[in-house]
C-alpha cells in the first residue's frame, strides 16, 4: 500500500502553462497524420482518404481507480490503453491521442511526472502522438479524460452490428482476471484499513494483479487478423463483462447467441483468486469487467484461419434472434444470459 | 439563487446504459462528415482530403462552474460553446462533438435532461453532431469533457505562430464582460451565504450575466473572415483574458506587439461593473477571462477589409521581438504587458 501525496514539488510553482510545458517537453510526433500536435487552439490531424475513428473515456478518482493501490504510472498507462482497445475494437488503427487531468493541490509535479512517464510508456507501446488536453485543477480527486483517434479503410471497419446467424463467436487471451485482480486489491485494502501494521499479501498473483493495474489493449490480435485478412462481421472490446458485452453485439445486431461455459478462457491465477474467495470463477469470466480482451465474430468458413492464430478462442456461436441470448453451462444447461456487468452509474449506490 | 437537487427522478433508475439512450434518443445526425455516431466502441467520421482538428477541454464544479448560480441547461451550452471556439480559432468549422460527464447521485434524471438541452441547443446553433462521450459517476461533483472536431482546407488554418511585424491586431466584440459578470454572480452569491433571506439583486446587468453563463463561439465573425476571404496570420480564442492570449501569439510568432488600451472594446455593462466593485475595468478587459472572442493578426494591407467586418476592433500593431510586448494607456505611458490571466492552476491557492 501506497501514500501518493508524498513530499515533492507543489504545482502551484510551475502555473497551468508551465506544468504543460513541463509534462509534455519530451513528446516526440511519430505520424505523418499529426501535422499539429500540443501548443494551439487544436490539433491538426491529416487522415486523408481514410475514416477517422475517434472515442473517448472518463476516469475518475474513487470511481474508476483508487490510488490507495493503483500506482500513478500504472494508472496512466492504463488510461491510454483502455482508449486504445476502444480503436482496435472497430478494427482500427489507433494514431493520436489527447490526455486531460484535473488535480488536486495535493499533487506534486514530481506525481505528475509519474503519471506521465505511463501515459509516455503507453504512446510508445501503442505507437500513438499526444497531441494536446487540458490541465487544470480539482476541488476533490483525480479526473482523467482521454481522447483516441484513429484510421481504417472504410471496408475494414467492424462495428457492433454486423453478426449473422451462425457466425462463430470468439474471444482474444483470458476473461475475469482483471476483476480477479480487483477482489485482491479491495480484500488486502480492507485488512490494511482495519490494521495498518499488517503488510498486503499479493505474492503469487503477479498476473491477476497486473491485469487489473496495467491492462493491454490487444494489439497485437488487431494485427494478426489485419495478416491474415480477417475482417470481423462485428467485435467490441471487453471493459463491461463478457455477458453484458456479447449482449450488445447480439442486440445492435439483432440476432440470438450460444455462449459454451466449458470454452471460455480462464487463467489459473483467476481460478485460484474465485476458490480463495468462495466465489464461482464463472462469475468473474462471465461478468467481471475491465479485460479490454476483444470479443468479436467471423462468418464460419473462416473457422481454419481463427485457429491459427493464437491467443483467440471460439466459444460459442451466433444464432436467429428469436433463439434467445444462452450460456450452455458445464451441465449442458441453457441459461440466459444477464447483462451483470460493471455498472459506474449503479456502483455509487450499492 | 437556485438549488440544483430538486426533486426528480433517480438516475440509478435508468443505470448507464439506459441513462444514455435517454439523454441521446433525440440525437439526429447532421454532417456527410459523421459516418456513425453514439453507440459502437467510437465515432467514425470522413474528412476525405481536408485537415482534421481536434481539441477537448475538462469543466469542474467548483472551479469552472458553480452550480449555486449556473442552470445546467446554461452549463451544458458553454460547454460545447468554449470547445467550439477553440476550433474557430484555428480558422476552421466544427462538425462534431464528444460529450462525457460524471456526475453524483445528487442529480436527477430532469437535472440531466436540461444539462442536454443545453447541449443540443448549442449542437443546433454552432451547426455540430454530437457523437460520443462517455457516462460515469462522480463521488464528488459535476465533472464535464467535451471533445470537438473540426475541418480545414490546409491553406485555411490560422496557428498562433504566423503574426509578423506590421500586422494588424484585431480582436472581435468587447472584452472583460464574462469576468465582471463573474464578479457580479460571486458578490450576490456571499450576500446570499450570509443572509439567505435576501434576494439576489440582478437586474441590469443581463449582458455581462449572459456574457458568463451562456457565451457564443464567435461563429459569425469566423463566417466574415471566409466571406472576406482573410485568412489571419495569427489567431487564438480569448479563454485566459487578452493579456495573456496576445503574449501567446507573441512567444509563439517570436514577435513584438503594441495594444492601445483605448482602443479596446468595453461593453458599458462592464464599465459600470468595473466603477461599482471600485475597480479599474481596463483589468476586467485585459486580464479576465472567459469572453471567447477572437484575437488575430491580418497584415496591414487588409485593413480596409477589417474596417468592413461589423464588430471587430484594431487594437494595436506586431512588433519586432526586441521592441517586447506592450500596452500603450491613455495618458500614453508604455507598460509592458504581464500574463495575469485567469489561472485554473494557481486559482486553488487563493
Amino acid at each position: 500500500m501506497q501514500e501518493n501525496n508524498a513530499k515533492g514539488t507543489d504545482i502551484a510553482t510551475l502555473g497551468e502553462f508551465g506544468l504543460i510545458k513541463h509534462l509534455t517537453k519530451n513528446i516526440k510526433l511519430k505520424h505523418a497524420s499529426t501535422n499539429v500536435g500540443i501548443g494551439d487552439d487544436a490539433a491538426v490531424l491529416d487522415y486523408q482518404n481514410k475514416k477517422t475513428v475517434v472515442t473517448t473515456d472518463l476516469l475518475l478518482e474513487g470511481i474508476h481507480f483508487d490510488l490507495m493501490y493503483t500506482p500513478l504510472k500504472h494508472l496512466g498507462y492504463k488510461a491510454i490503453a483502455v482508449n486504445v482497445s476502444d480503436i482496435y475494437a472497430m478494427n482500427a488503427l489507433p494514431k493520436q491521442v489527447t490526455v486531460s487531468i484535473a488535480i488536486s493541490k495535493r499533487f506534486t509535479i514530481e506525481a505528475m511526472d509519474e503519471f506521465y512517464e505511463g501515459i509516455n510508456l503507453a504512446c510508445e507501446t501503442y505507437n500513438v502522438d499526444l497531441v494536446g488536453g487540458d490541465t487544470t485543477s480539482s476541488l476533490t480527486g483525480l479526473c482523467i479524460s482521454v481522447t483516441a483517434i484513429g484510421e481504417a479503410e472504410a471496408d475494414q471497419l467492424a462495428y457492433r452490428n454486423g453478426a449473422k446467424e451462425n457466425d462463430l463467436i470468439c474471444v482474444s487471451g483470458n476473461l475475469g482476471a482483471a476483476f480477479a485482480g480487483l477482489q485482491l486489491l479491495e480484500r488486502e485494502k480492507r485488512i490494511f484499513d482495519n490494521n495498518p501494521a499488517m503488510q498486503p499479501d499479493l505474492t503469487g498473483h503477479d498476473y491477476i494483479l497486473e491485469r487489473q493495474l496495467k491492462p493491454e489493449a490487444r494489439k497485437d490480435i488487431y494485427e494478426r487478423l489485419q495478416e491474415a485478412k480477417i475482417v470481423p462481421t462485428s467485435m467490441i472490446d471487453i471493459s463491461d463483462g463478457l455477458s453484458s458485452d456479447i449482449m450488445h453485439i447480439c442486440e445492435e445486431s439483432k440476432v440470438g447467441c450460444q455462449i459454451y461455459e466449458e470454452k471460455i478462457p480462464v487463467d489459473y491465477e483467476t481460478h485460484k483468486m474465485a476458490e480463495e474467495l468462495n466465489m464461482n470463477y464463472s462469475t468473474f469470466s462471465l461478468n467481471g469487467g475491465e479485460d479490454y480482451e476483444l470479443l468479436f465474430t467471423v462468418p464460419l468458413d473462416r473457422f481454419d484461419a481463427i485457429e491459427k492464430i493464437e491467443d483467440v478462442k471460439v466459444i460459442g456461436h451466433i444464432t436467429e434472434i428469436s433463439k434467445g441470448k444462452y450460456l450452455v453451462t458445464r451441465d449442458g444447461v441453457e441459461i440466459e444470459l444477464q447483462a451483470q456487468g460493471w455498472n459506474p452509474i449503479e456502483e455509487e449506490e450499492n
